[in-house]
């Protein structure tokens, strides 16, 4: 059989730029080529960045996304890597431009050789539920390419094209393909990489060769791209795999089936398949480079891997010097802040506590103890002049008193962001989130929401796991004890406890993974076993906080369902029913 | 030929209020049957409210709509109106239940009469632009279905069928149809009436007989559904027409070709056709109704009436006793308050001064002024001191102070709002949205923003009409000459104007209209005229604004594209080319 090097870029595009993009792809190609590999994928949309959304509307991005491609085959080749096949996603158009309605607008990957691009493959399978709007934008493809690269024909997909009905896997496996390559933007949630490798073990069995699955890396405003490219033979055999969270060039010697000599054999009754002749000559390599594998990392590294790329790529691609957040000394601040610590480094993560009549000491100590162990800058800003100066205005008591507390922070935090440059951190977590447990314009002020998808009980389990990886490596541990034992409370009346409005956070957490996650009816969770005036009332509450949420940052989707673009909801809703 | 007097039920449901919307339907039922009438026809999606949104994703509220559906026709069976065919539209599925891919849920429309559902018909064509997401739902149909009404055979449409290729109409044509009835939920933007009114006619003549139109009416959260449901003869000729943005029974003696006798003609290449017999005998009336022409509206007070429904619908069906705006004495803040009081009545109005020592006597007589003209409550309530009190504690100067003024006024606002209920309006407009010419968590404070889709320009216009149309009743101008003649200022700083930083509005405006709602390049703009200099700052501010939009209010949308769903550009996003 022959062996192929196959290079897979799994890079961080950033959406827009073109030129940054084209240069990841033409340093990858370098380094492919120095490697001797006979094929370099990128990932999905890795010329334009994933995804684009209405730019993709937009005749003049396309245009862009179009010339650069064309101008980056030229660059790989005055580079000395012309002889290389380069697939590279990018945004193409092949129906009649200058029109807003989506035709001809393709999710598309080139192949690059020579300086010119070799054909343009079209997305067959388009995602449009969650956080994907392909529907939108794009037209699906039906013609499937497959290029005879050392013997043997690669078949090349797009992301979707593997999931649901696999359309162009079916296609390839009855068009004799040895090899497929899948270039994904595949957003991570949790579960989702179990799932990939399982259908893409199906997969390689269903065409009788190897695939390779190859997805990018970073932050998108709300998704976050893990990574974790591998490689399977038609056995399910893992032939390398790639970090998760990190860019990585793999590259691995594949021995695939040699290409079949009837090119009319390549045809499928459900695409029709073109062949693109590159070379006959079967592949060989010299000698065998030893397959690298990444660790598998455990369930709440990853949250912790994921949370901290998003977070860190929202605050770099947007430029922002340094972030600020109020350290109130609960756990969720904490969570917070220890996560801006190790995605941007101490000196960049300034801290407030900003103690009104209702704050306790311990929550001041809590807050300075922390700020002290992981290095961050930290000021106190008492609130209760300030409050006092709006009560001397305007009569306010109950719960506008202690949202007025709550605003006279947010203003402080945004004062100090215009004045310093920082981008604002809001510390909520998804419980918070759903019930409506935030005070707008107060604490959910920020311009991002790293824990926006975290449940509180998973916020507890993330603060616990930090400081026992912090103790493994005898590292001081970030998060002072006392925030994880005491019980949770704003601090916003005396004496004040979440336990007081809220069922214990296990129930409302399971509550709100079927509500929510699940799009439950109220009946299906009494069903599971919760008390139906707990499930009326956390349901209900949920339901009105619609607005509140509509007007919050954006955060780090980790959950199969995360507020945002994922969950489209009326705020208008009089549906209490079942 | 027979005469169909046909009932067309414009009205407005409430999105998740099936019991509301069920006893419209009723309501409409009763006054048909009591009119003589042989078809009654309501709205898409009237008995579930439109756009549902991630509810259809939820198991149980599309069992809620199925369940309630059955029971209706029952209901209107036993409120002795069962002989009445009546056309509903509704949430249904007909594929596996219980997941949320969206498989096999339909946007609906069923038959109902004596007691049953006699066909579901399911929409065709589903649209997935702009603010419509019906990919993401619904698995779209492939029969239609023919009712012999009076010895008529009448075709039923779903609203976005009638677009594009308009297959179900084409189908209806070869069918053979004597009538076709189209059922819409269909956003109101400026100019699109006429588009349908010379759509509908297309369609009827390619039918070769009349087609009815039928639009509901209300707002929903960002887009308001204007009415105007109308009916038009094989030739062209409207028959009928209902007001624009009111409920309305239009009732309309309509003569349609007769059916033929051969049932098997009744085919299609494009769909199957069912043929359902109610009634063989040729309709007939004892007596014309006099058909009834709805006025046509000018264009200013077509946005007007579009901006006051989608107001007042949002205040209502959430439940506010009142709204609460601040008056800043400047044109915007003003057009607000004055929809507010034409939507709600001066008395459910509550304004609010918040002078600053930049603040102009002439801005605070202005404000007072024009309350006291509407009828509104009005209080002032300077924010010098707690500025002071922030000032105190922290350093901020140059535009972080102006922020810091904004945003002292939205927390006095939400503070009044917590405490007394009212709704907050924020009175931003669209140019200011657009360049993000306002304060994040300061004047774009509120959970409503009535003229967010309003361009300056048309900002003003609106307070001249208004005030033209007082004139023209012998009533009070409620807009005070001098907030319309002055020159715009935020006044956050000494002798500010918004003519410092922006150009001309009529200039900025036009630029907007081809970067915003034309998705036009940069270079379309400077081909169009605009200085390159111009365009480039004003493309820029638009695209580093996305993330204050993504955080603000929604709106009632009016043109082609106004910022909310309608318009999904990514915040991390460096394009910046062409």
């Amino acid at each position: 059989m022959p062996t192929l090097r196959i290079a897979l870029a799994q890079d961080n595009p950033i959406v827009g730029d073109l030129d940054h993009n084209a240069d990841l792809v033409r340093r990858a190609a370098s380094a492919a080529t120095a490697a001797g590999a006979h094929l370099l994928a990128t990932g999905e949309q890795s010329l334009t960045g994933y995804p684009v959304e209405d730019l993709a509307l937009r005749h003049s991005f396309v245009e862009a996304s179009r010339d650069r491609l064309v101008r980056l085959a030229e660059e790989i080749a005055e580079d000395g890597n012309g002889s290389l096949p380069v697939a590279v996603g990018f945004l193409d158009a092949d129906g009649p431009m200058g029109s807003t309605s989506g035709h001809g607008i393709r999710n598309a990957m080139a192949l690059l050789q020579d300086g010119k691009v070799l054909f343009r493959y079209y997305k067959r399978q388009l995602p449009n539920y969650g956080v994907f709007d392909e529907d939108r934008y794009f037209v699906e493809g039906h013609e499937l390419h497959l290029a005879r690269i050392g013997g043997v024909d690669v078949a090349f997909t797009i992301c979707h094209d593997m999931w649901d009905e696999g359309v162009p896997f079916t296609a390839a496996a009855e068009a004799g393909a040895g090899f497929v390559v899948n270039i994904n933007a595949s957003p991570y949630e949790q579960g989702k990489h179990e799932r990939r490798i399982a259908l893409v073990r199906e997969r390689a069995a269903q065409v009788g060769a190897p695939v390779a699955y190859l997805n990018v890396v970073g932050g998108q405003d709300e998704i976050v791209f893990d990574g974790g490219s591998f490689i399977a033979d038609a056995k399910g055999k893992i032939l390398s795999s790639a970090h998760r969270f990190a860019s990585e060039l793999l590259i691995t010697d594949v021995e695939c089936p040699a290409a079949g000599n009837d090119i009319a054999n390549h045809t499928s009754t459900l695409m029709s398949a073109s062949l693109h002749v590159l070379s006959e000559a079967p592949a060989a390599v010299e000698r065998r480079i030893e397959p690298s594998f990444a660790p598998d990392l455990d369930r709440l590294e990853e949250v912790w891997s994921a949370l901290r790329l998003g977070l860190h790529d929202y605050v770099s691609k947007n430029g922002f010097p340094s972030v600020l957040l109020g350290l109130s000394g609960g756990i969720d601040s904490a969570v917070t802040a220890v996560l801006a610590r190790d995605a941007l480094g101490g000196d960049r993560v300034y801290t407030v506590a900003n103690p009104s009549q209702y704050s306790s000491q311990h929550s001041l100590d809590d807050a300075a103890d922390l700020a002290q162990r992981c290095g961050l800058h930290h000021v106190v800003e008492p609130i209760q002049p300030i409050v006092d100066a709006y009560l001397s205005e305007i009569a306010v008591s109950g719960l506008a008193l202690e949202n007025l507390q709550a605003r006279v922070r947010g203003v402080i935090w945004m004062s100090l962001s215009n004045q310093h440059g920082h981008l604002v951190l809001a510390a909520g977590n998804k419980s918070e989130y759903a019930v409506g447990y935030s005070t707008l314009y107060g604490d959910s002020c920020g311009g991002f929401a790293p824990i926006k998808d975290v449940l509180k009980t998973l916020v507890y389990e993330l603060a616990n796991w930090r400081n026992e990886k912090a103790r493994s490596l005898g590292e001081t541990e970030p998060i002072p004890e006392n925030i994880i034992l005491k019980p949770p409370s704003a601090e916003l009346r005396p004496d004040q406890l979440d336990s007081d409005s809220l069922p214990d956070y296990a129930v409302l957490d399971g509550i709100l993974v079927g509500y929510v996650d699940g799009d439950a009816g109220r009946e299906d969770l009494v069903e599971q076993g919760y008390p139906a005036d707990v499930v009326e009332r956390i349901a209900g509450l949920v339901d009105r906080a619609e607005y509140k949420r509509r007007q919050s940052a954006p955060g780090t989707k980790i959950t199969v369902k995360s507020f945002g673009r994922d969950r489209r909801l009326p705020i208008t809703n009089h549906f209490r029913g079942k």
